[in-house]
């Protein structure tokens, strides 16, 4: 009888389903799709392999060997507990997303910069008007905060604006592809922020994060700086946050917050200086990242087959 | 007595004036600022050199060798016919705006493919969905219709986000710094457009160009293909581009119209897959674009001064 592997996840093409199967079956392997959570529980029982973003599958999952999930985070998985870690490898799909999520913080960023929603209200209310006062990307100093594959793949195309800098934040203090002007070390961050007009922050959600941007943080950062949220909700002191955007002091755009979906009666809905999007910039609606989803899980299932290390195994304890 | 420069420009800083005048005054001239139209009127008719987008003070300055307007178009003294040819020359500040241009197409083609106003209502209504279908920069085929130097501006930033192609649409055939994969000639226009996702159009208004897109072109381009308009807005037939828009045939983000301000009554205004904005892409409100077009006037000055010929001297009679 063959091995089974289950996939559940919403949106993959024919030809994503095709080469699943045509790897798995060289292999040995039998594929099972499934979009209802029912009967994707009732297959986790026999699966051997289950490629997912749905961490509770991994809970009456016996003969689970190998988790892969096609998120970045792997928060889900910490906050449900009890992976199997002692019989069972889990992996992310960390890499993915980088292309989206860059594109949406260029996007935003000139939003901002350009006060797009300025002149959306102007032209909504069909007047005609030309004379708001914009900035730009070019001579502006730009702060990476988490230099992975979100912050690089930014960082590439941020280059091409022109701006004065591009400093990068992280643990290691190593400079990603020598992509940055200057890598400074976290402990460093107070010194970096009073001379960073733009800050983009692309971290895993881990206790050391945890409000890593609170009132003394932004207090530090210069008048009217821009403010971008891309990693984790909780690394943002949202109430410290908020009378900042309020007084026009700071601007932001948020797609993470501490709590998800943001309740209705959060006072960011009506914040001005804030452009909210709902947790979109790296979802799996473009075709681009869904391909690479695929794609890296195969490569990780060929080395799986052959004994060999994955390339994206995640360390519960550590959180990413 | 001194000779006499007549400098009517919105918005320049104390040390825009500082340099113009002491550039001034090593020459012998001498130097006056006025905001005030009637002002302005009156110090034209004394004035050897004016630096206005005011096409109308050359009319009764009997004095007027050399008018510089702070524009890149120069449609309005086309326009308003009359100016002096015989006694004067005119120039204009085309390399000023590509930045600030470039940022806008960039910002645009962005909001359209990731379907920023879609997920503007979303949170607008306070709700909390992720699966629009988005696209990207990424893969798509992009044809410059104009290459001058706000398409050439925006291919140096799009190039960083790995567009499948950039070609650009230019009389001459020339292929400016090589920045672009492929050049064909405006008469091979037809043959270009199926294969183009993105249209990003900055063309001058002269003869040749007024609806240049028309009814048969929009049909050759693919479905849902985007349009991007920054040059001059009669190079659209807007009446034949209406419909397609409203079927979602296109989409397009319009910063120029064939009349501006554009009609209280035009049903663009309410027109789905269009995103309006109010000829802001290329105003002077970033202080980098002021900063170009003093940096412009001044160099040519210097050429004035010393009997060379202007480096930005425009044909009237040719429209740019």
């Amino acid at each position: 009888m063959d091995k089974k592997i289950l996939v559940s996840i919403e949106g993959l093409s024919q030809s994503h389903r095709e080469r699943i199967v045509s790897a798995a079956t060289k292999n040995g392997y039998e594929v099972f799709f499934s979009q209802d959570k029912a009967e994707a529980e009732a297959l986790a029982r026999d699966a051997e392999i289950i490629f997912s973003f749905l961490a509770e599958l991994s809970l009456n999952a016996p003969k689970l060997r190998w988790m892969c999930t096609p998120s970045a985070g792997i928060n889900h998985f910490v906050a449900l507990g009890n992976f199997p870690v002692d019989r069972a490898m889990l992996s992310n799909s960390s890499g993915a997303y980088g292309l989206t999520i860059a594109e949406h913080i260029v996007m935003v960023m000139l939003s901002l910069l350009r006060r797009a929603d300025d002149y959306a209200e102007i032209v909504n209310r069909r007047e005609w008007r030309r004379d708001l006062d914009i900035q730009s990307i070019y001579g502006s100093r730009i702060t990476m905060l988490g230099t992975g594959d979100i912050g690089t793949e930014a960082v590439k195309r941020l280059r091409a604006f022109g701006p004065k800098s591009i400093n990068g934040v992280n643990r290691s203090g190593r400079n990603p592809q020598d992509l940055y002007d200057k890598i400074v070390t976290i402990e460093h961050l107070d010194d970096i922020l009073p001379e960073t007009d733009i800050l983009v922050m692309s971290l895993p959600s881990t206790p050391d994060t945890h409000h890593i941007m609170n009132e003394h943080r932004f207090s530090l950062l210069p008048e009217k700086a821009v403010i971008i949220n891309v990693g984790r909700g909780n690394a943002i002191d949202e109430k410290s946050l908020l009378p900042m955007l309020q007084s026009g002091r700071l601007r932001a755009a948020l797609d993470v917050f501490e709590q998800e979906p943001l309740p209705v009666d959060s006072p960011l809905w009506d914040c001005p200086n804030l452009l909210i999007t709902p947790h979109a910039s790296g979802n799996t609606t473009l075709p681009h990242t869904l391909d690479r989803i695929v794609e890296m899980f195969l490569e990780d299932f060929e080395r799986y087959c052959t004994g060999k290390p994955l390339l994206r195994q995640v360390n519960l304890n550590r959180g990413y």
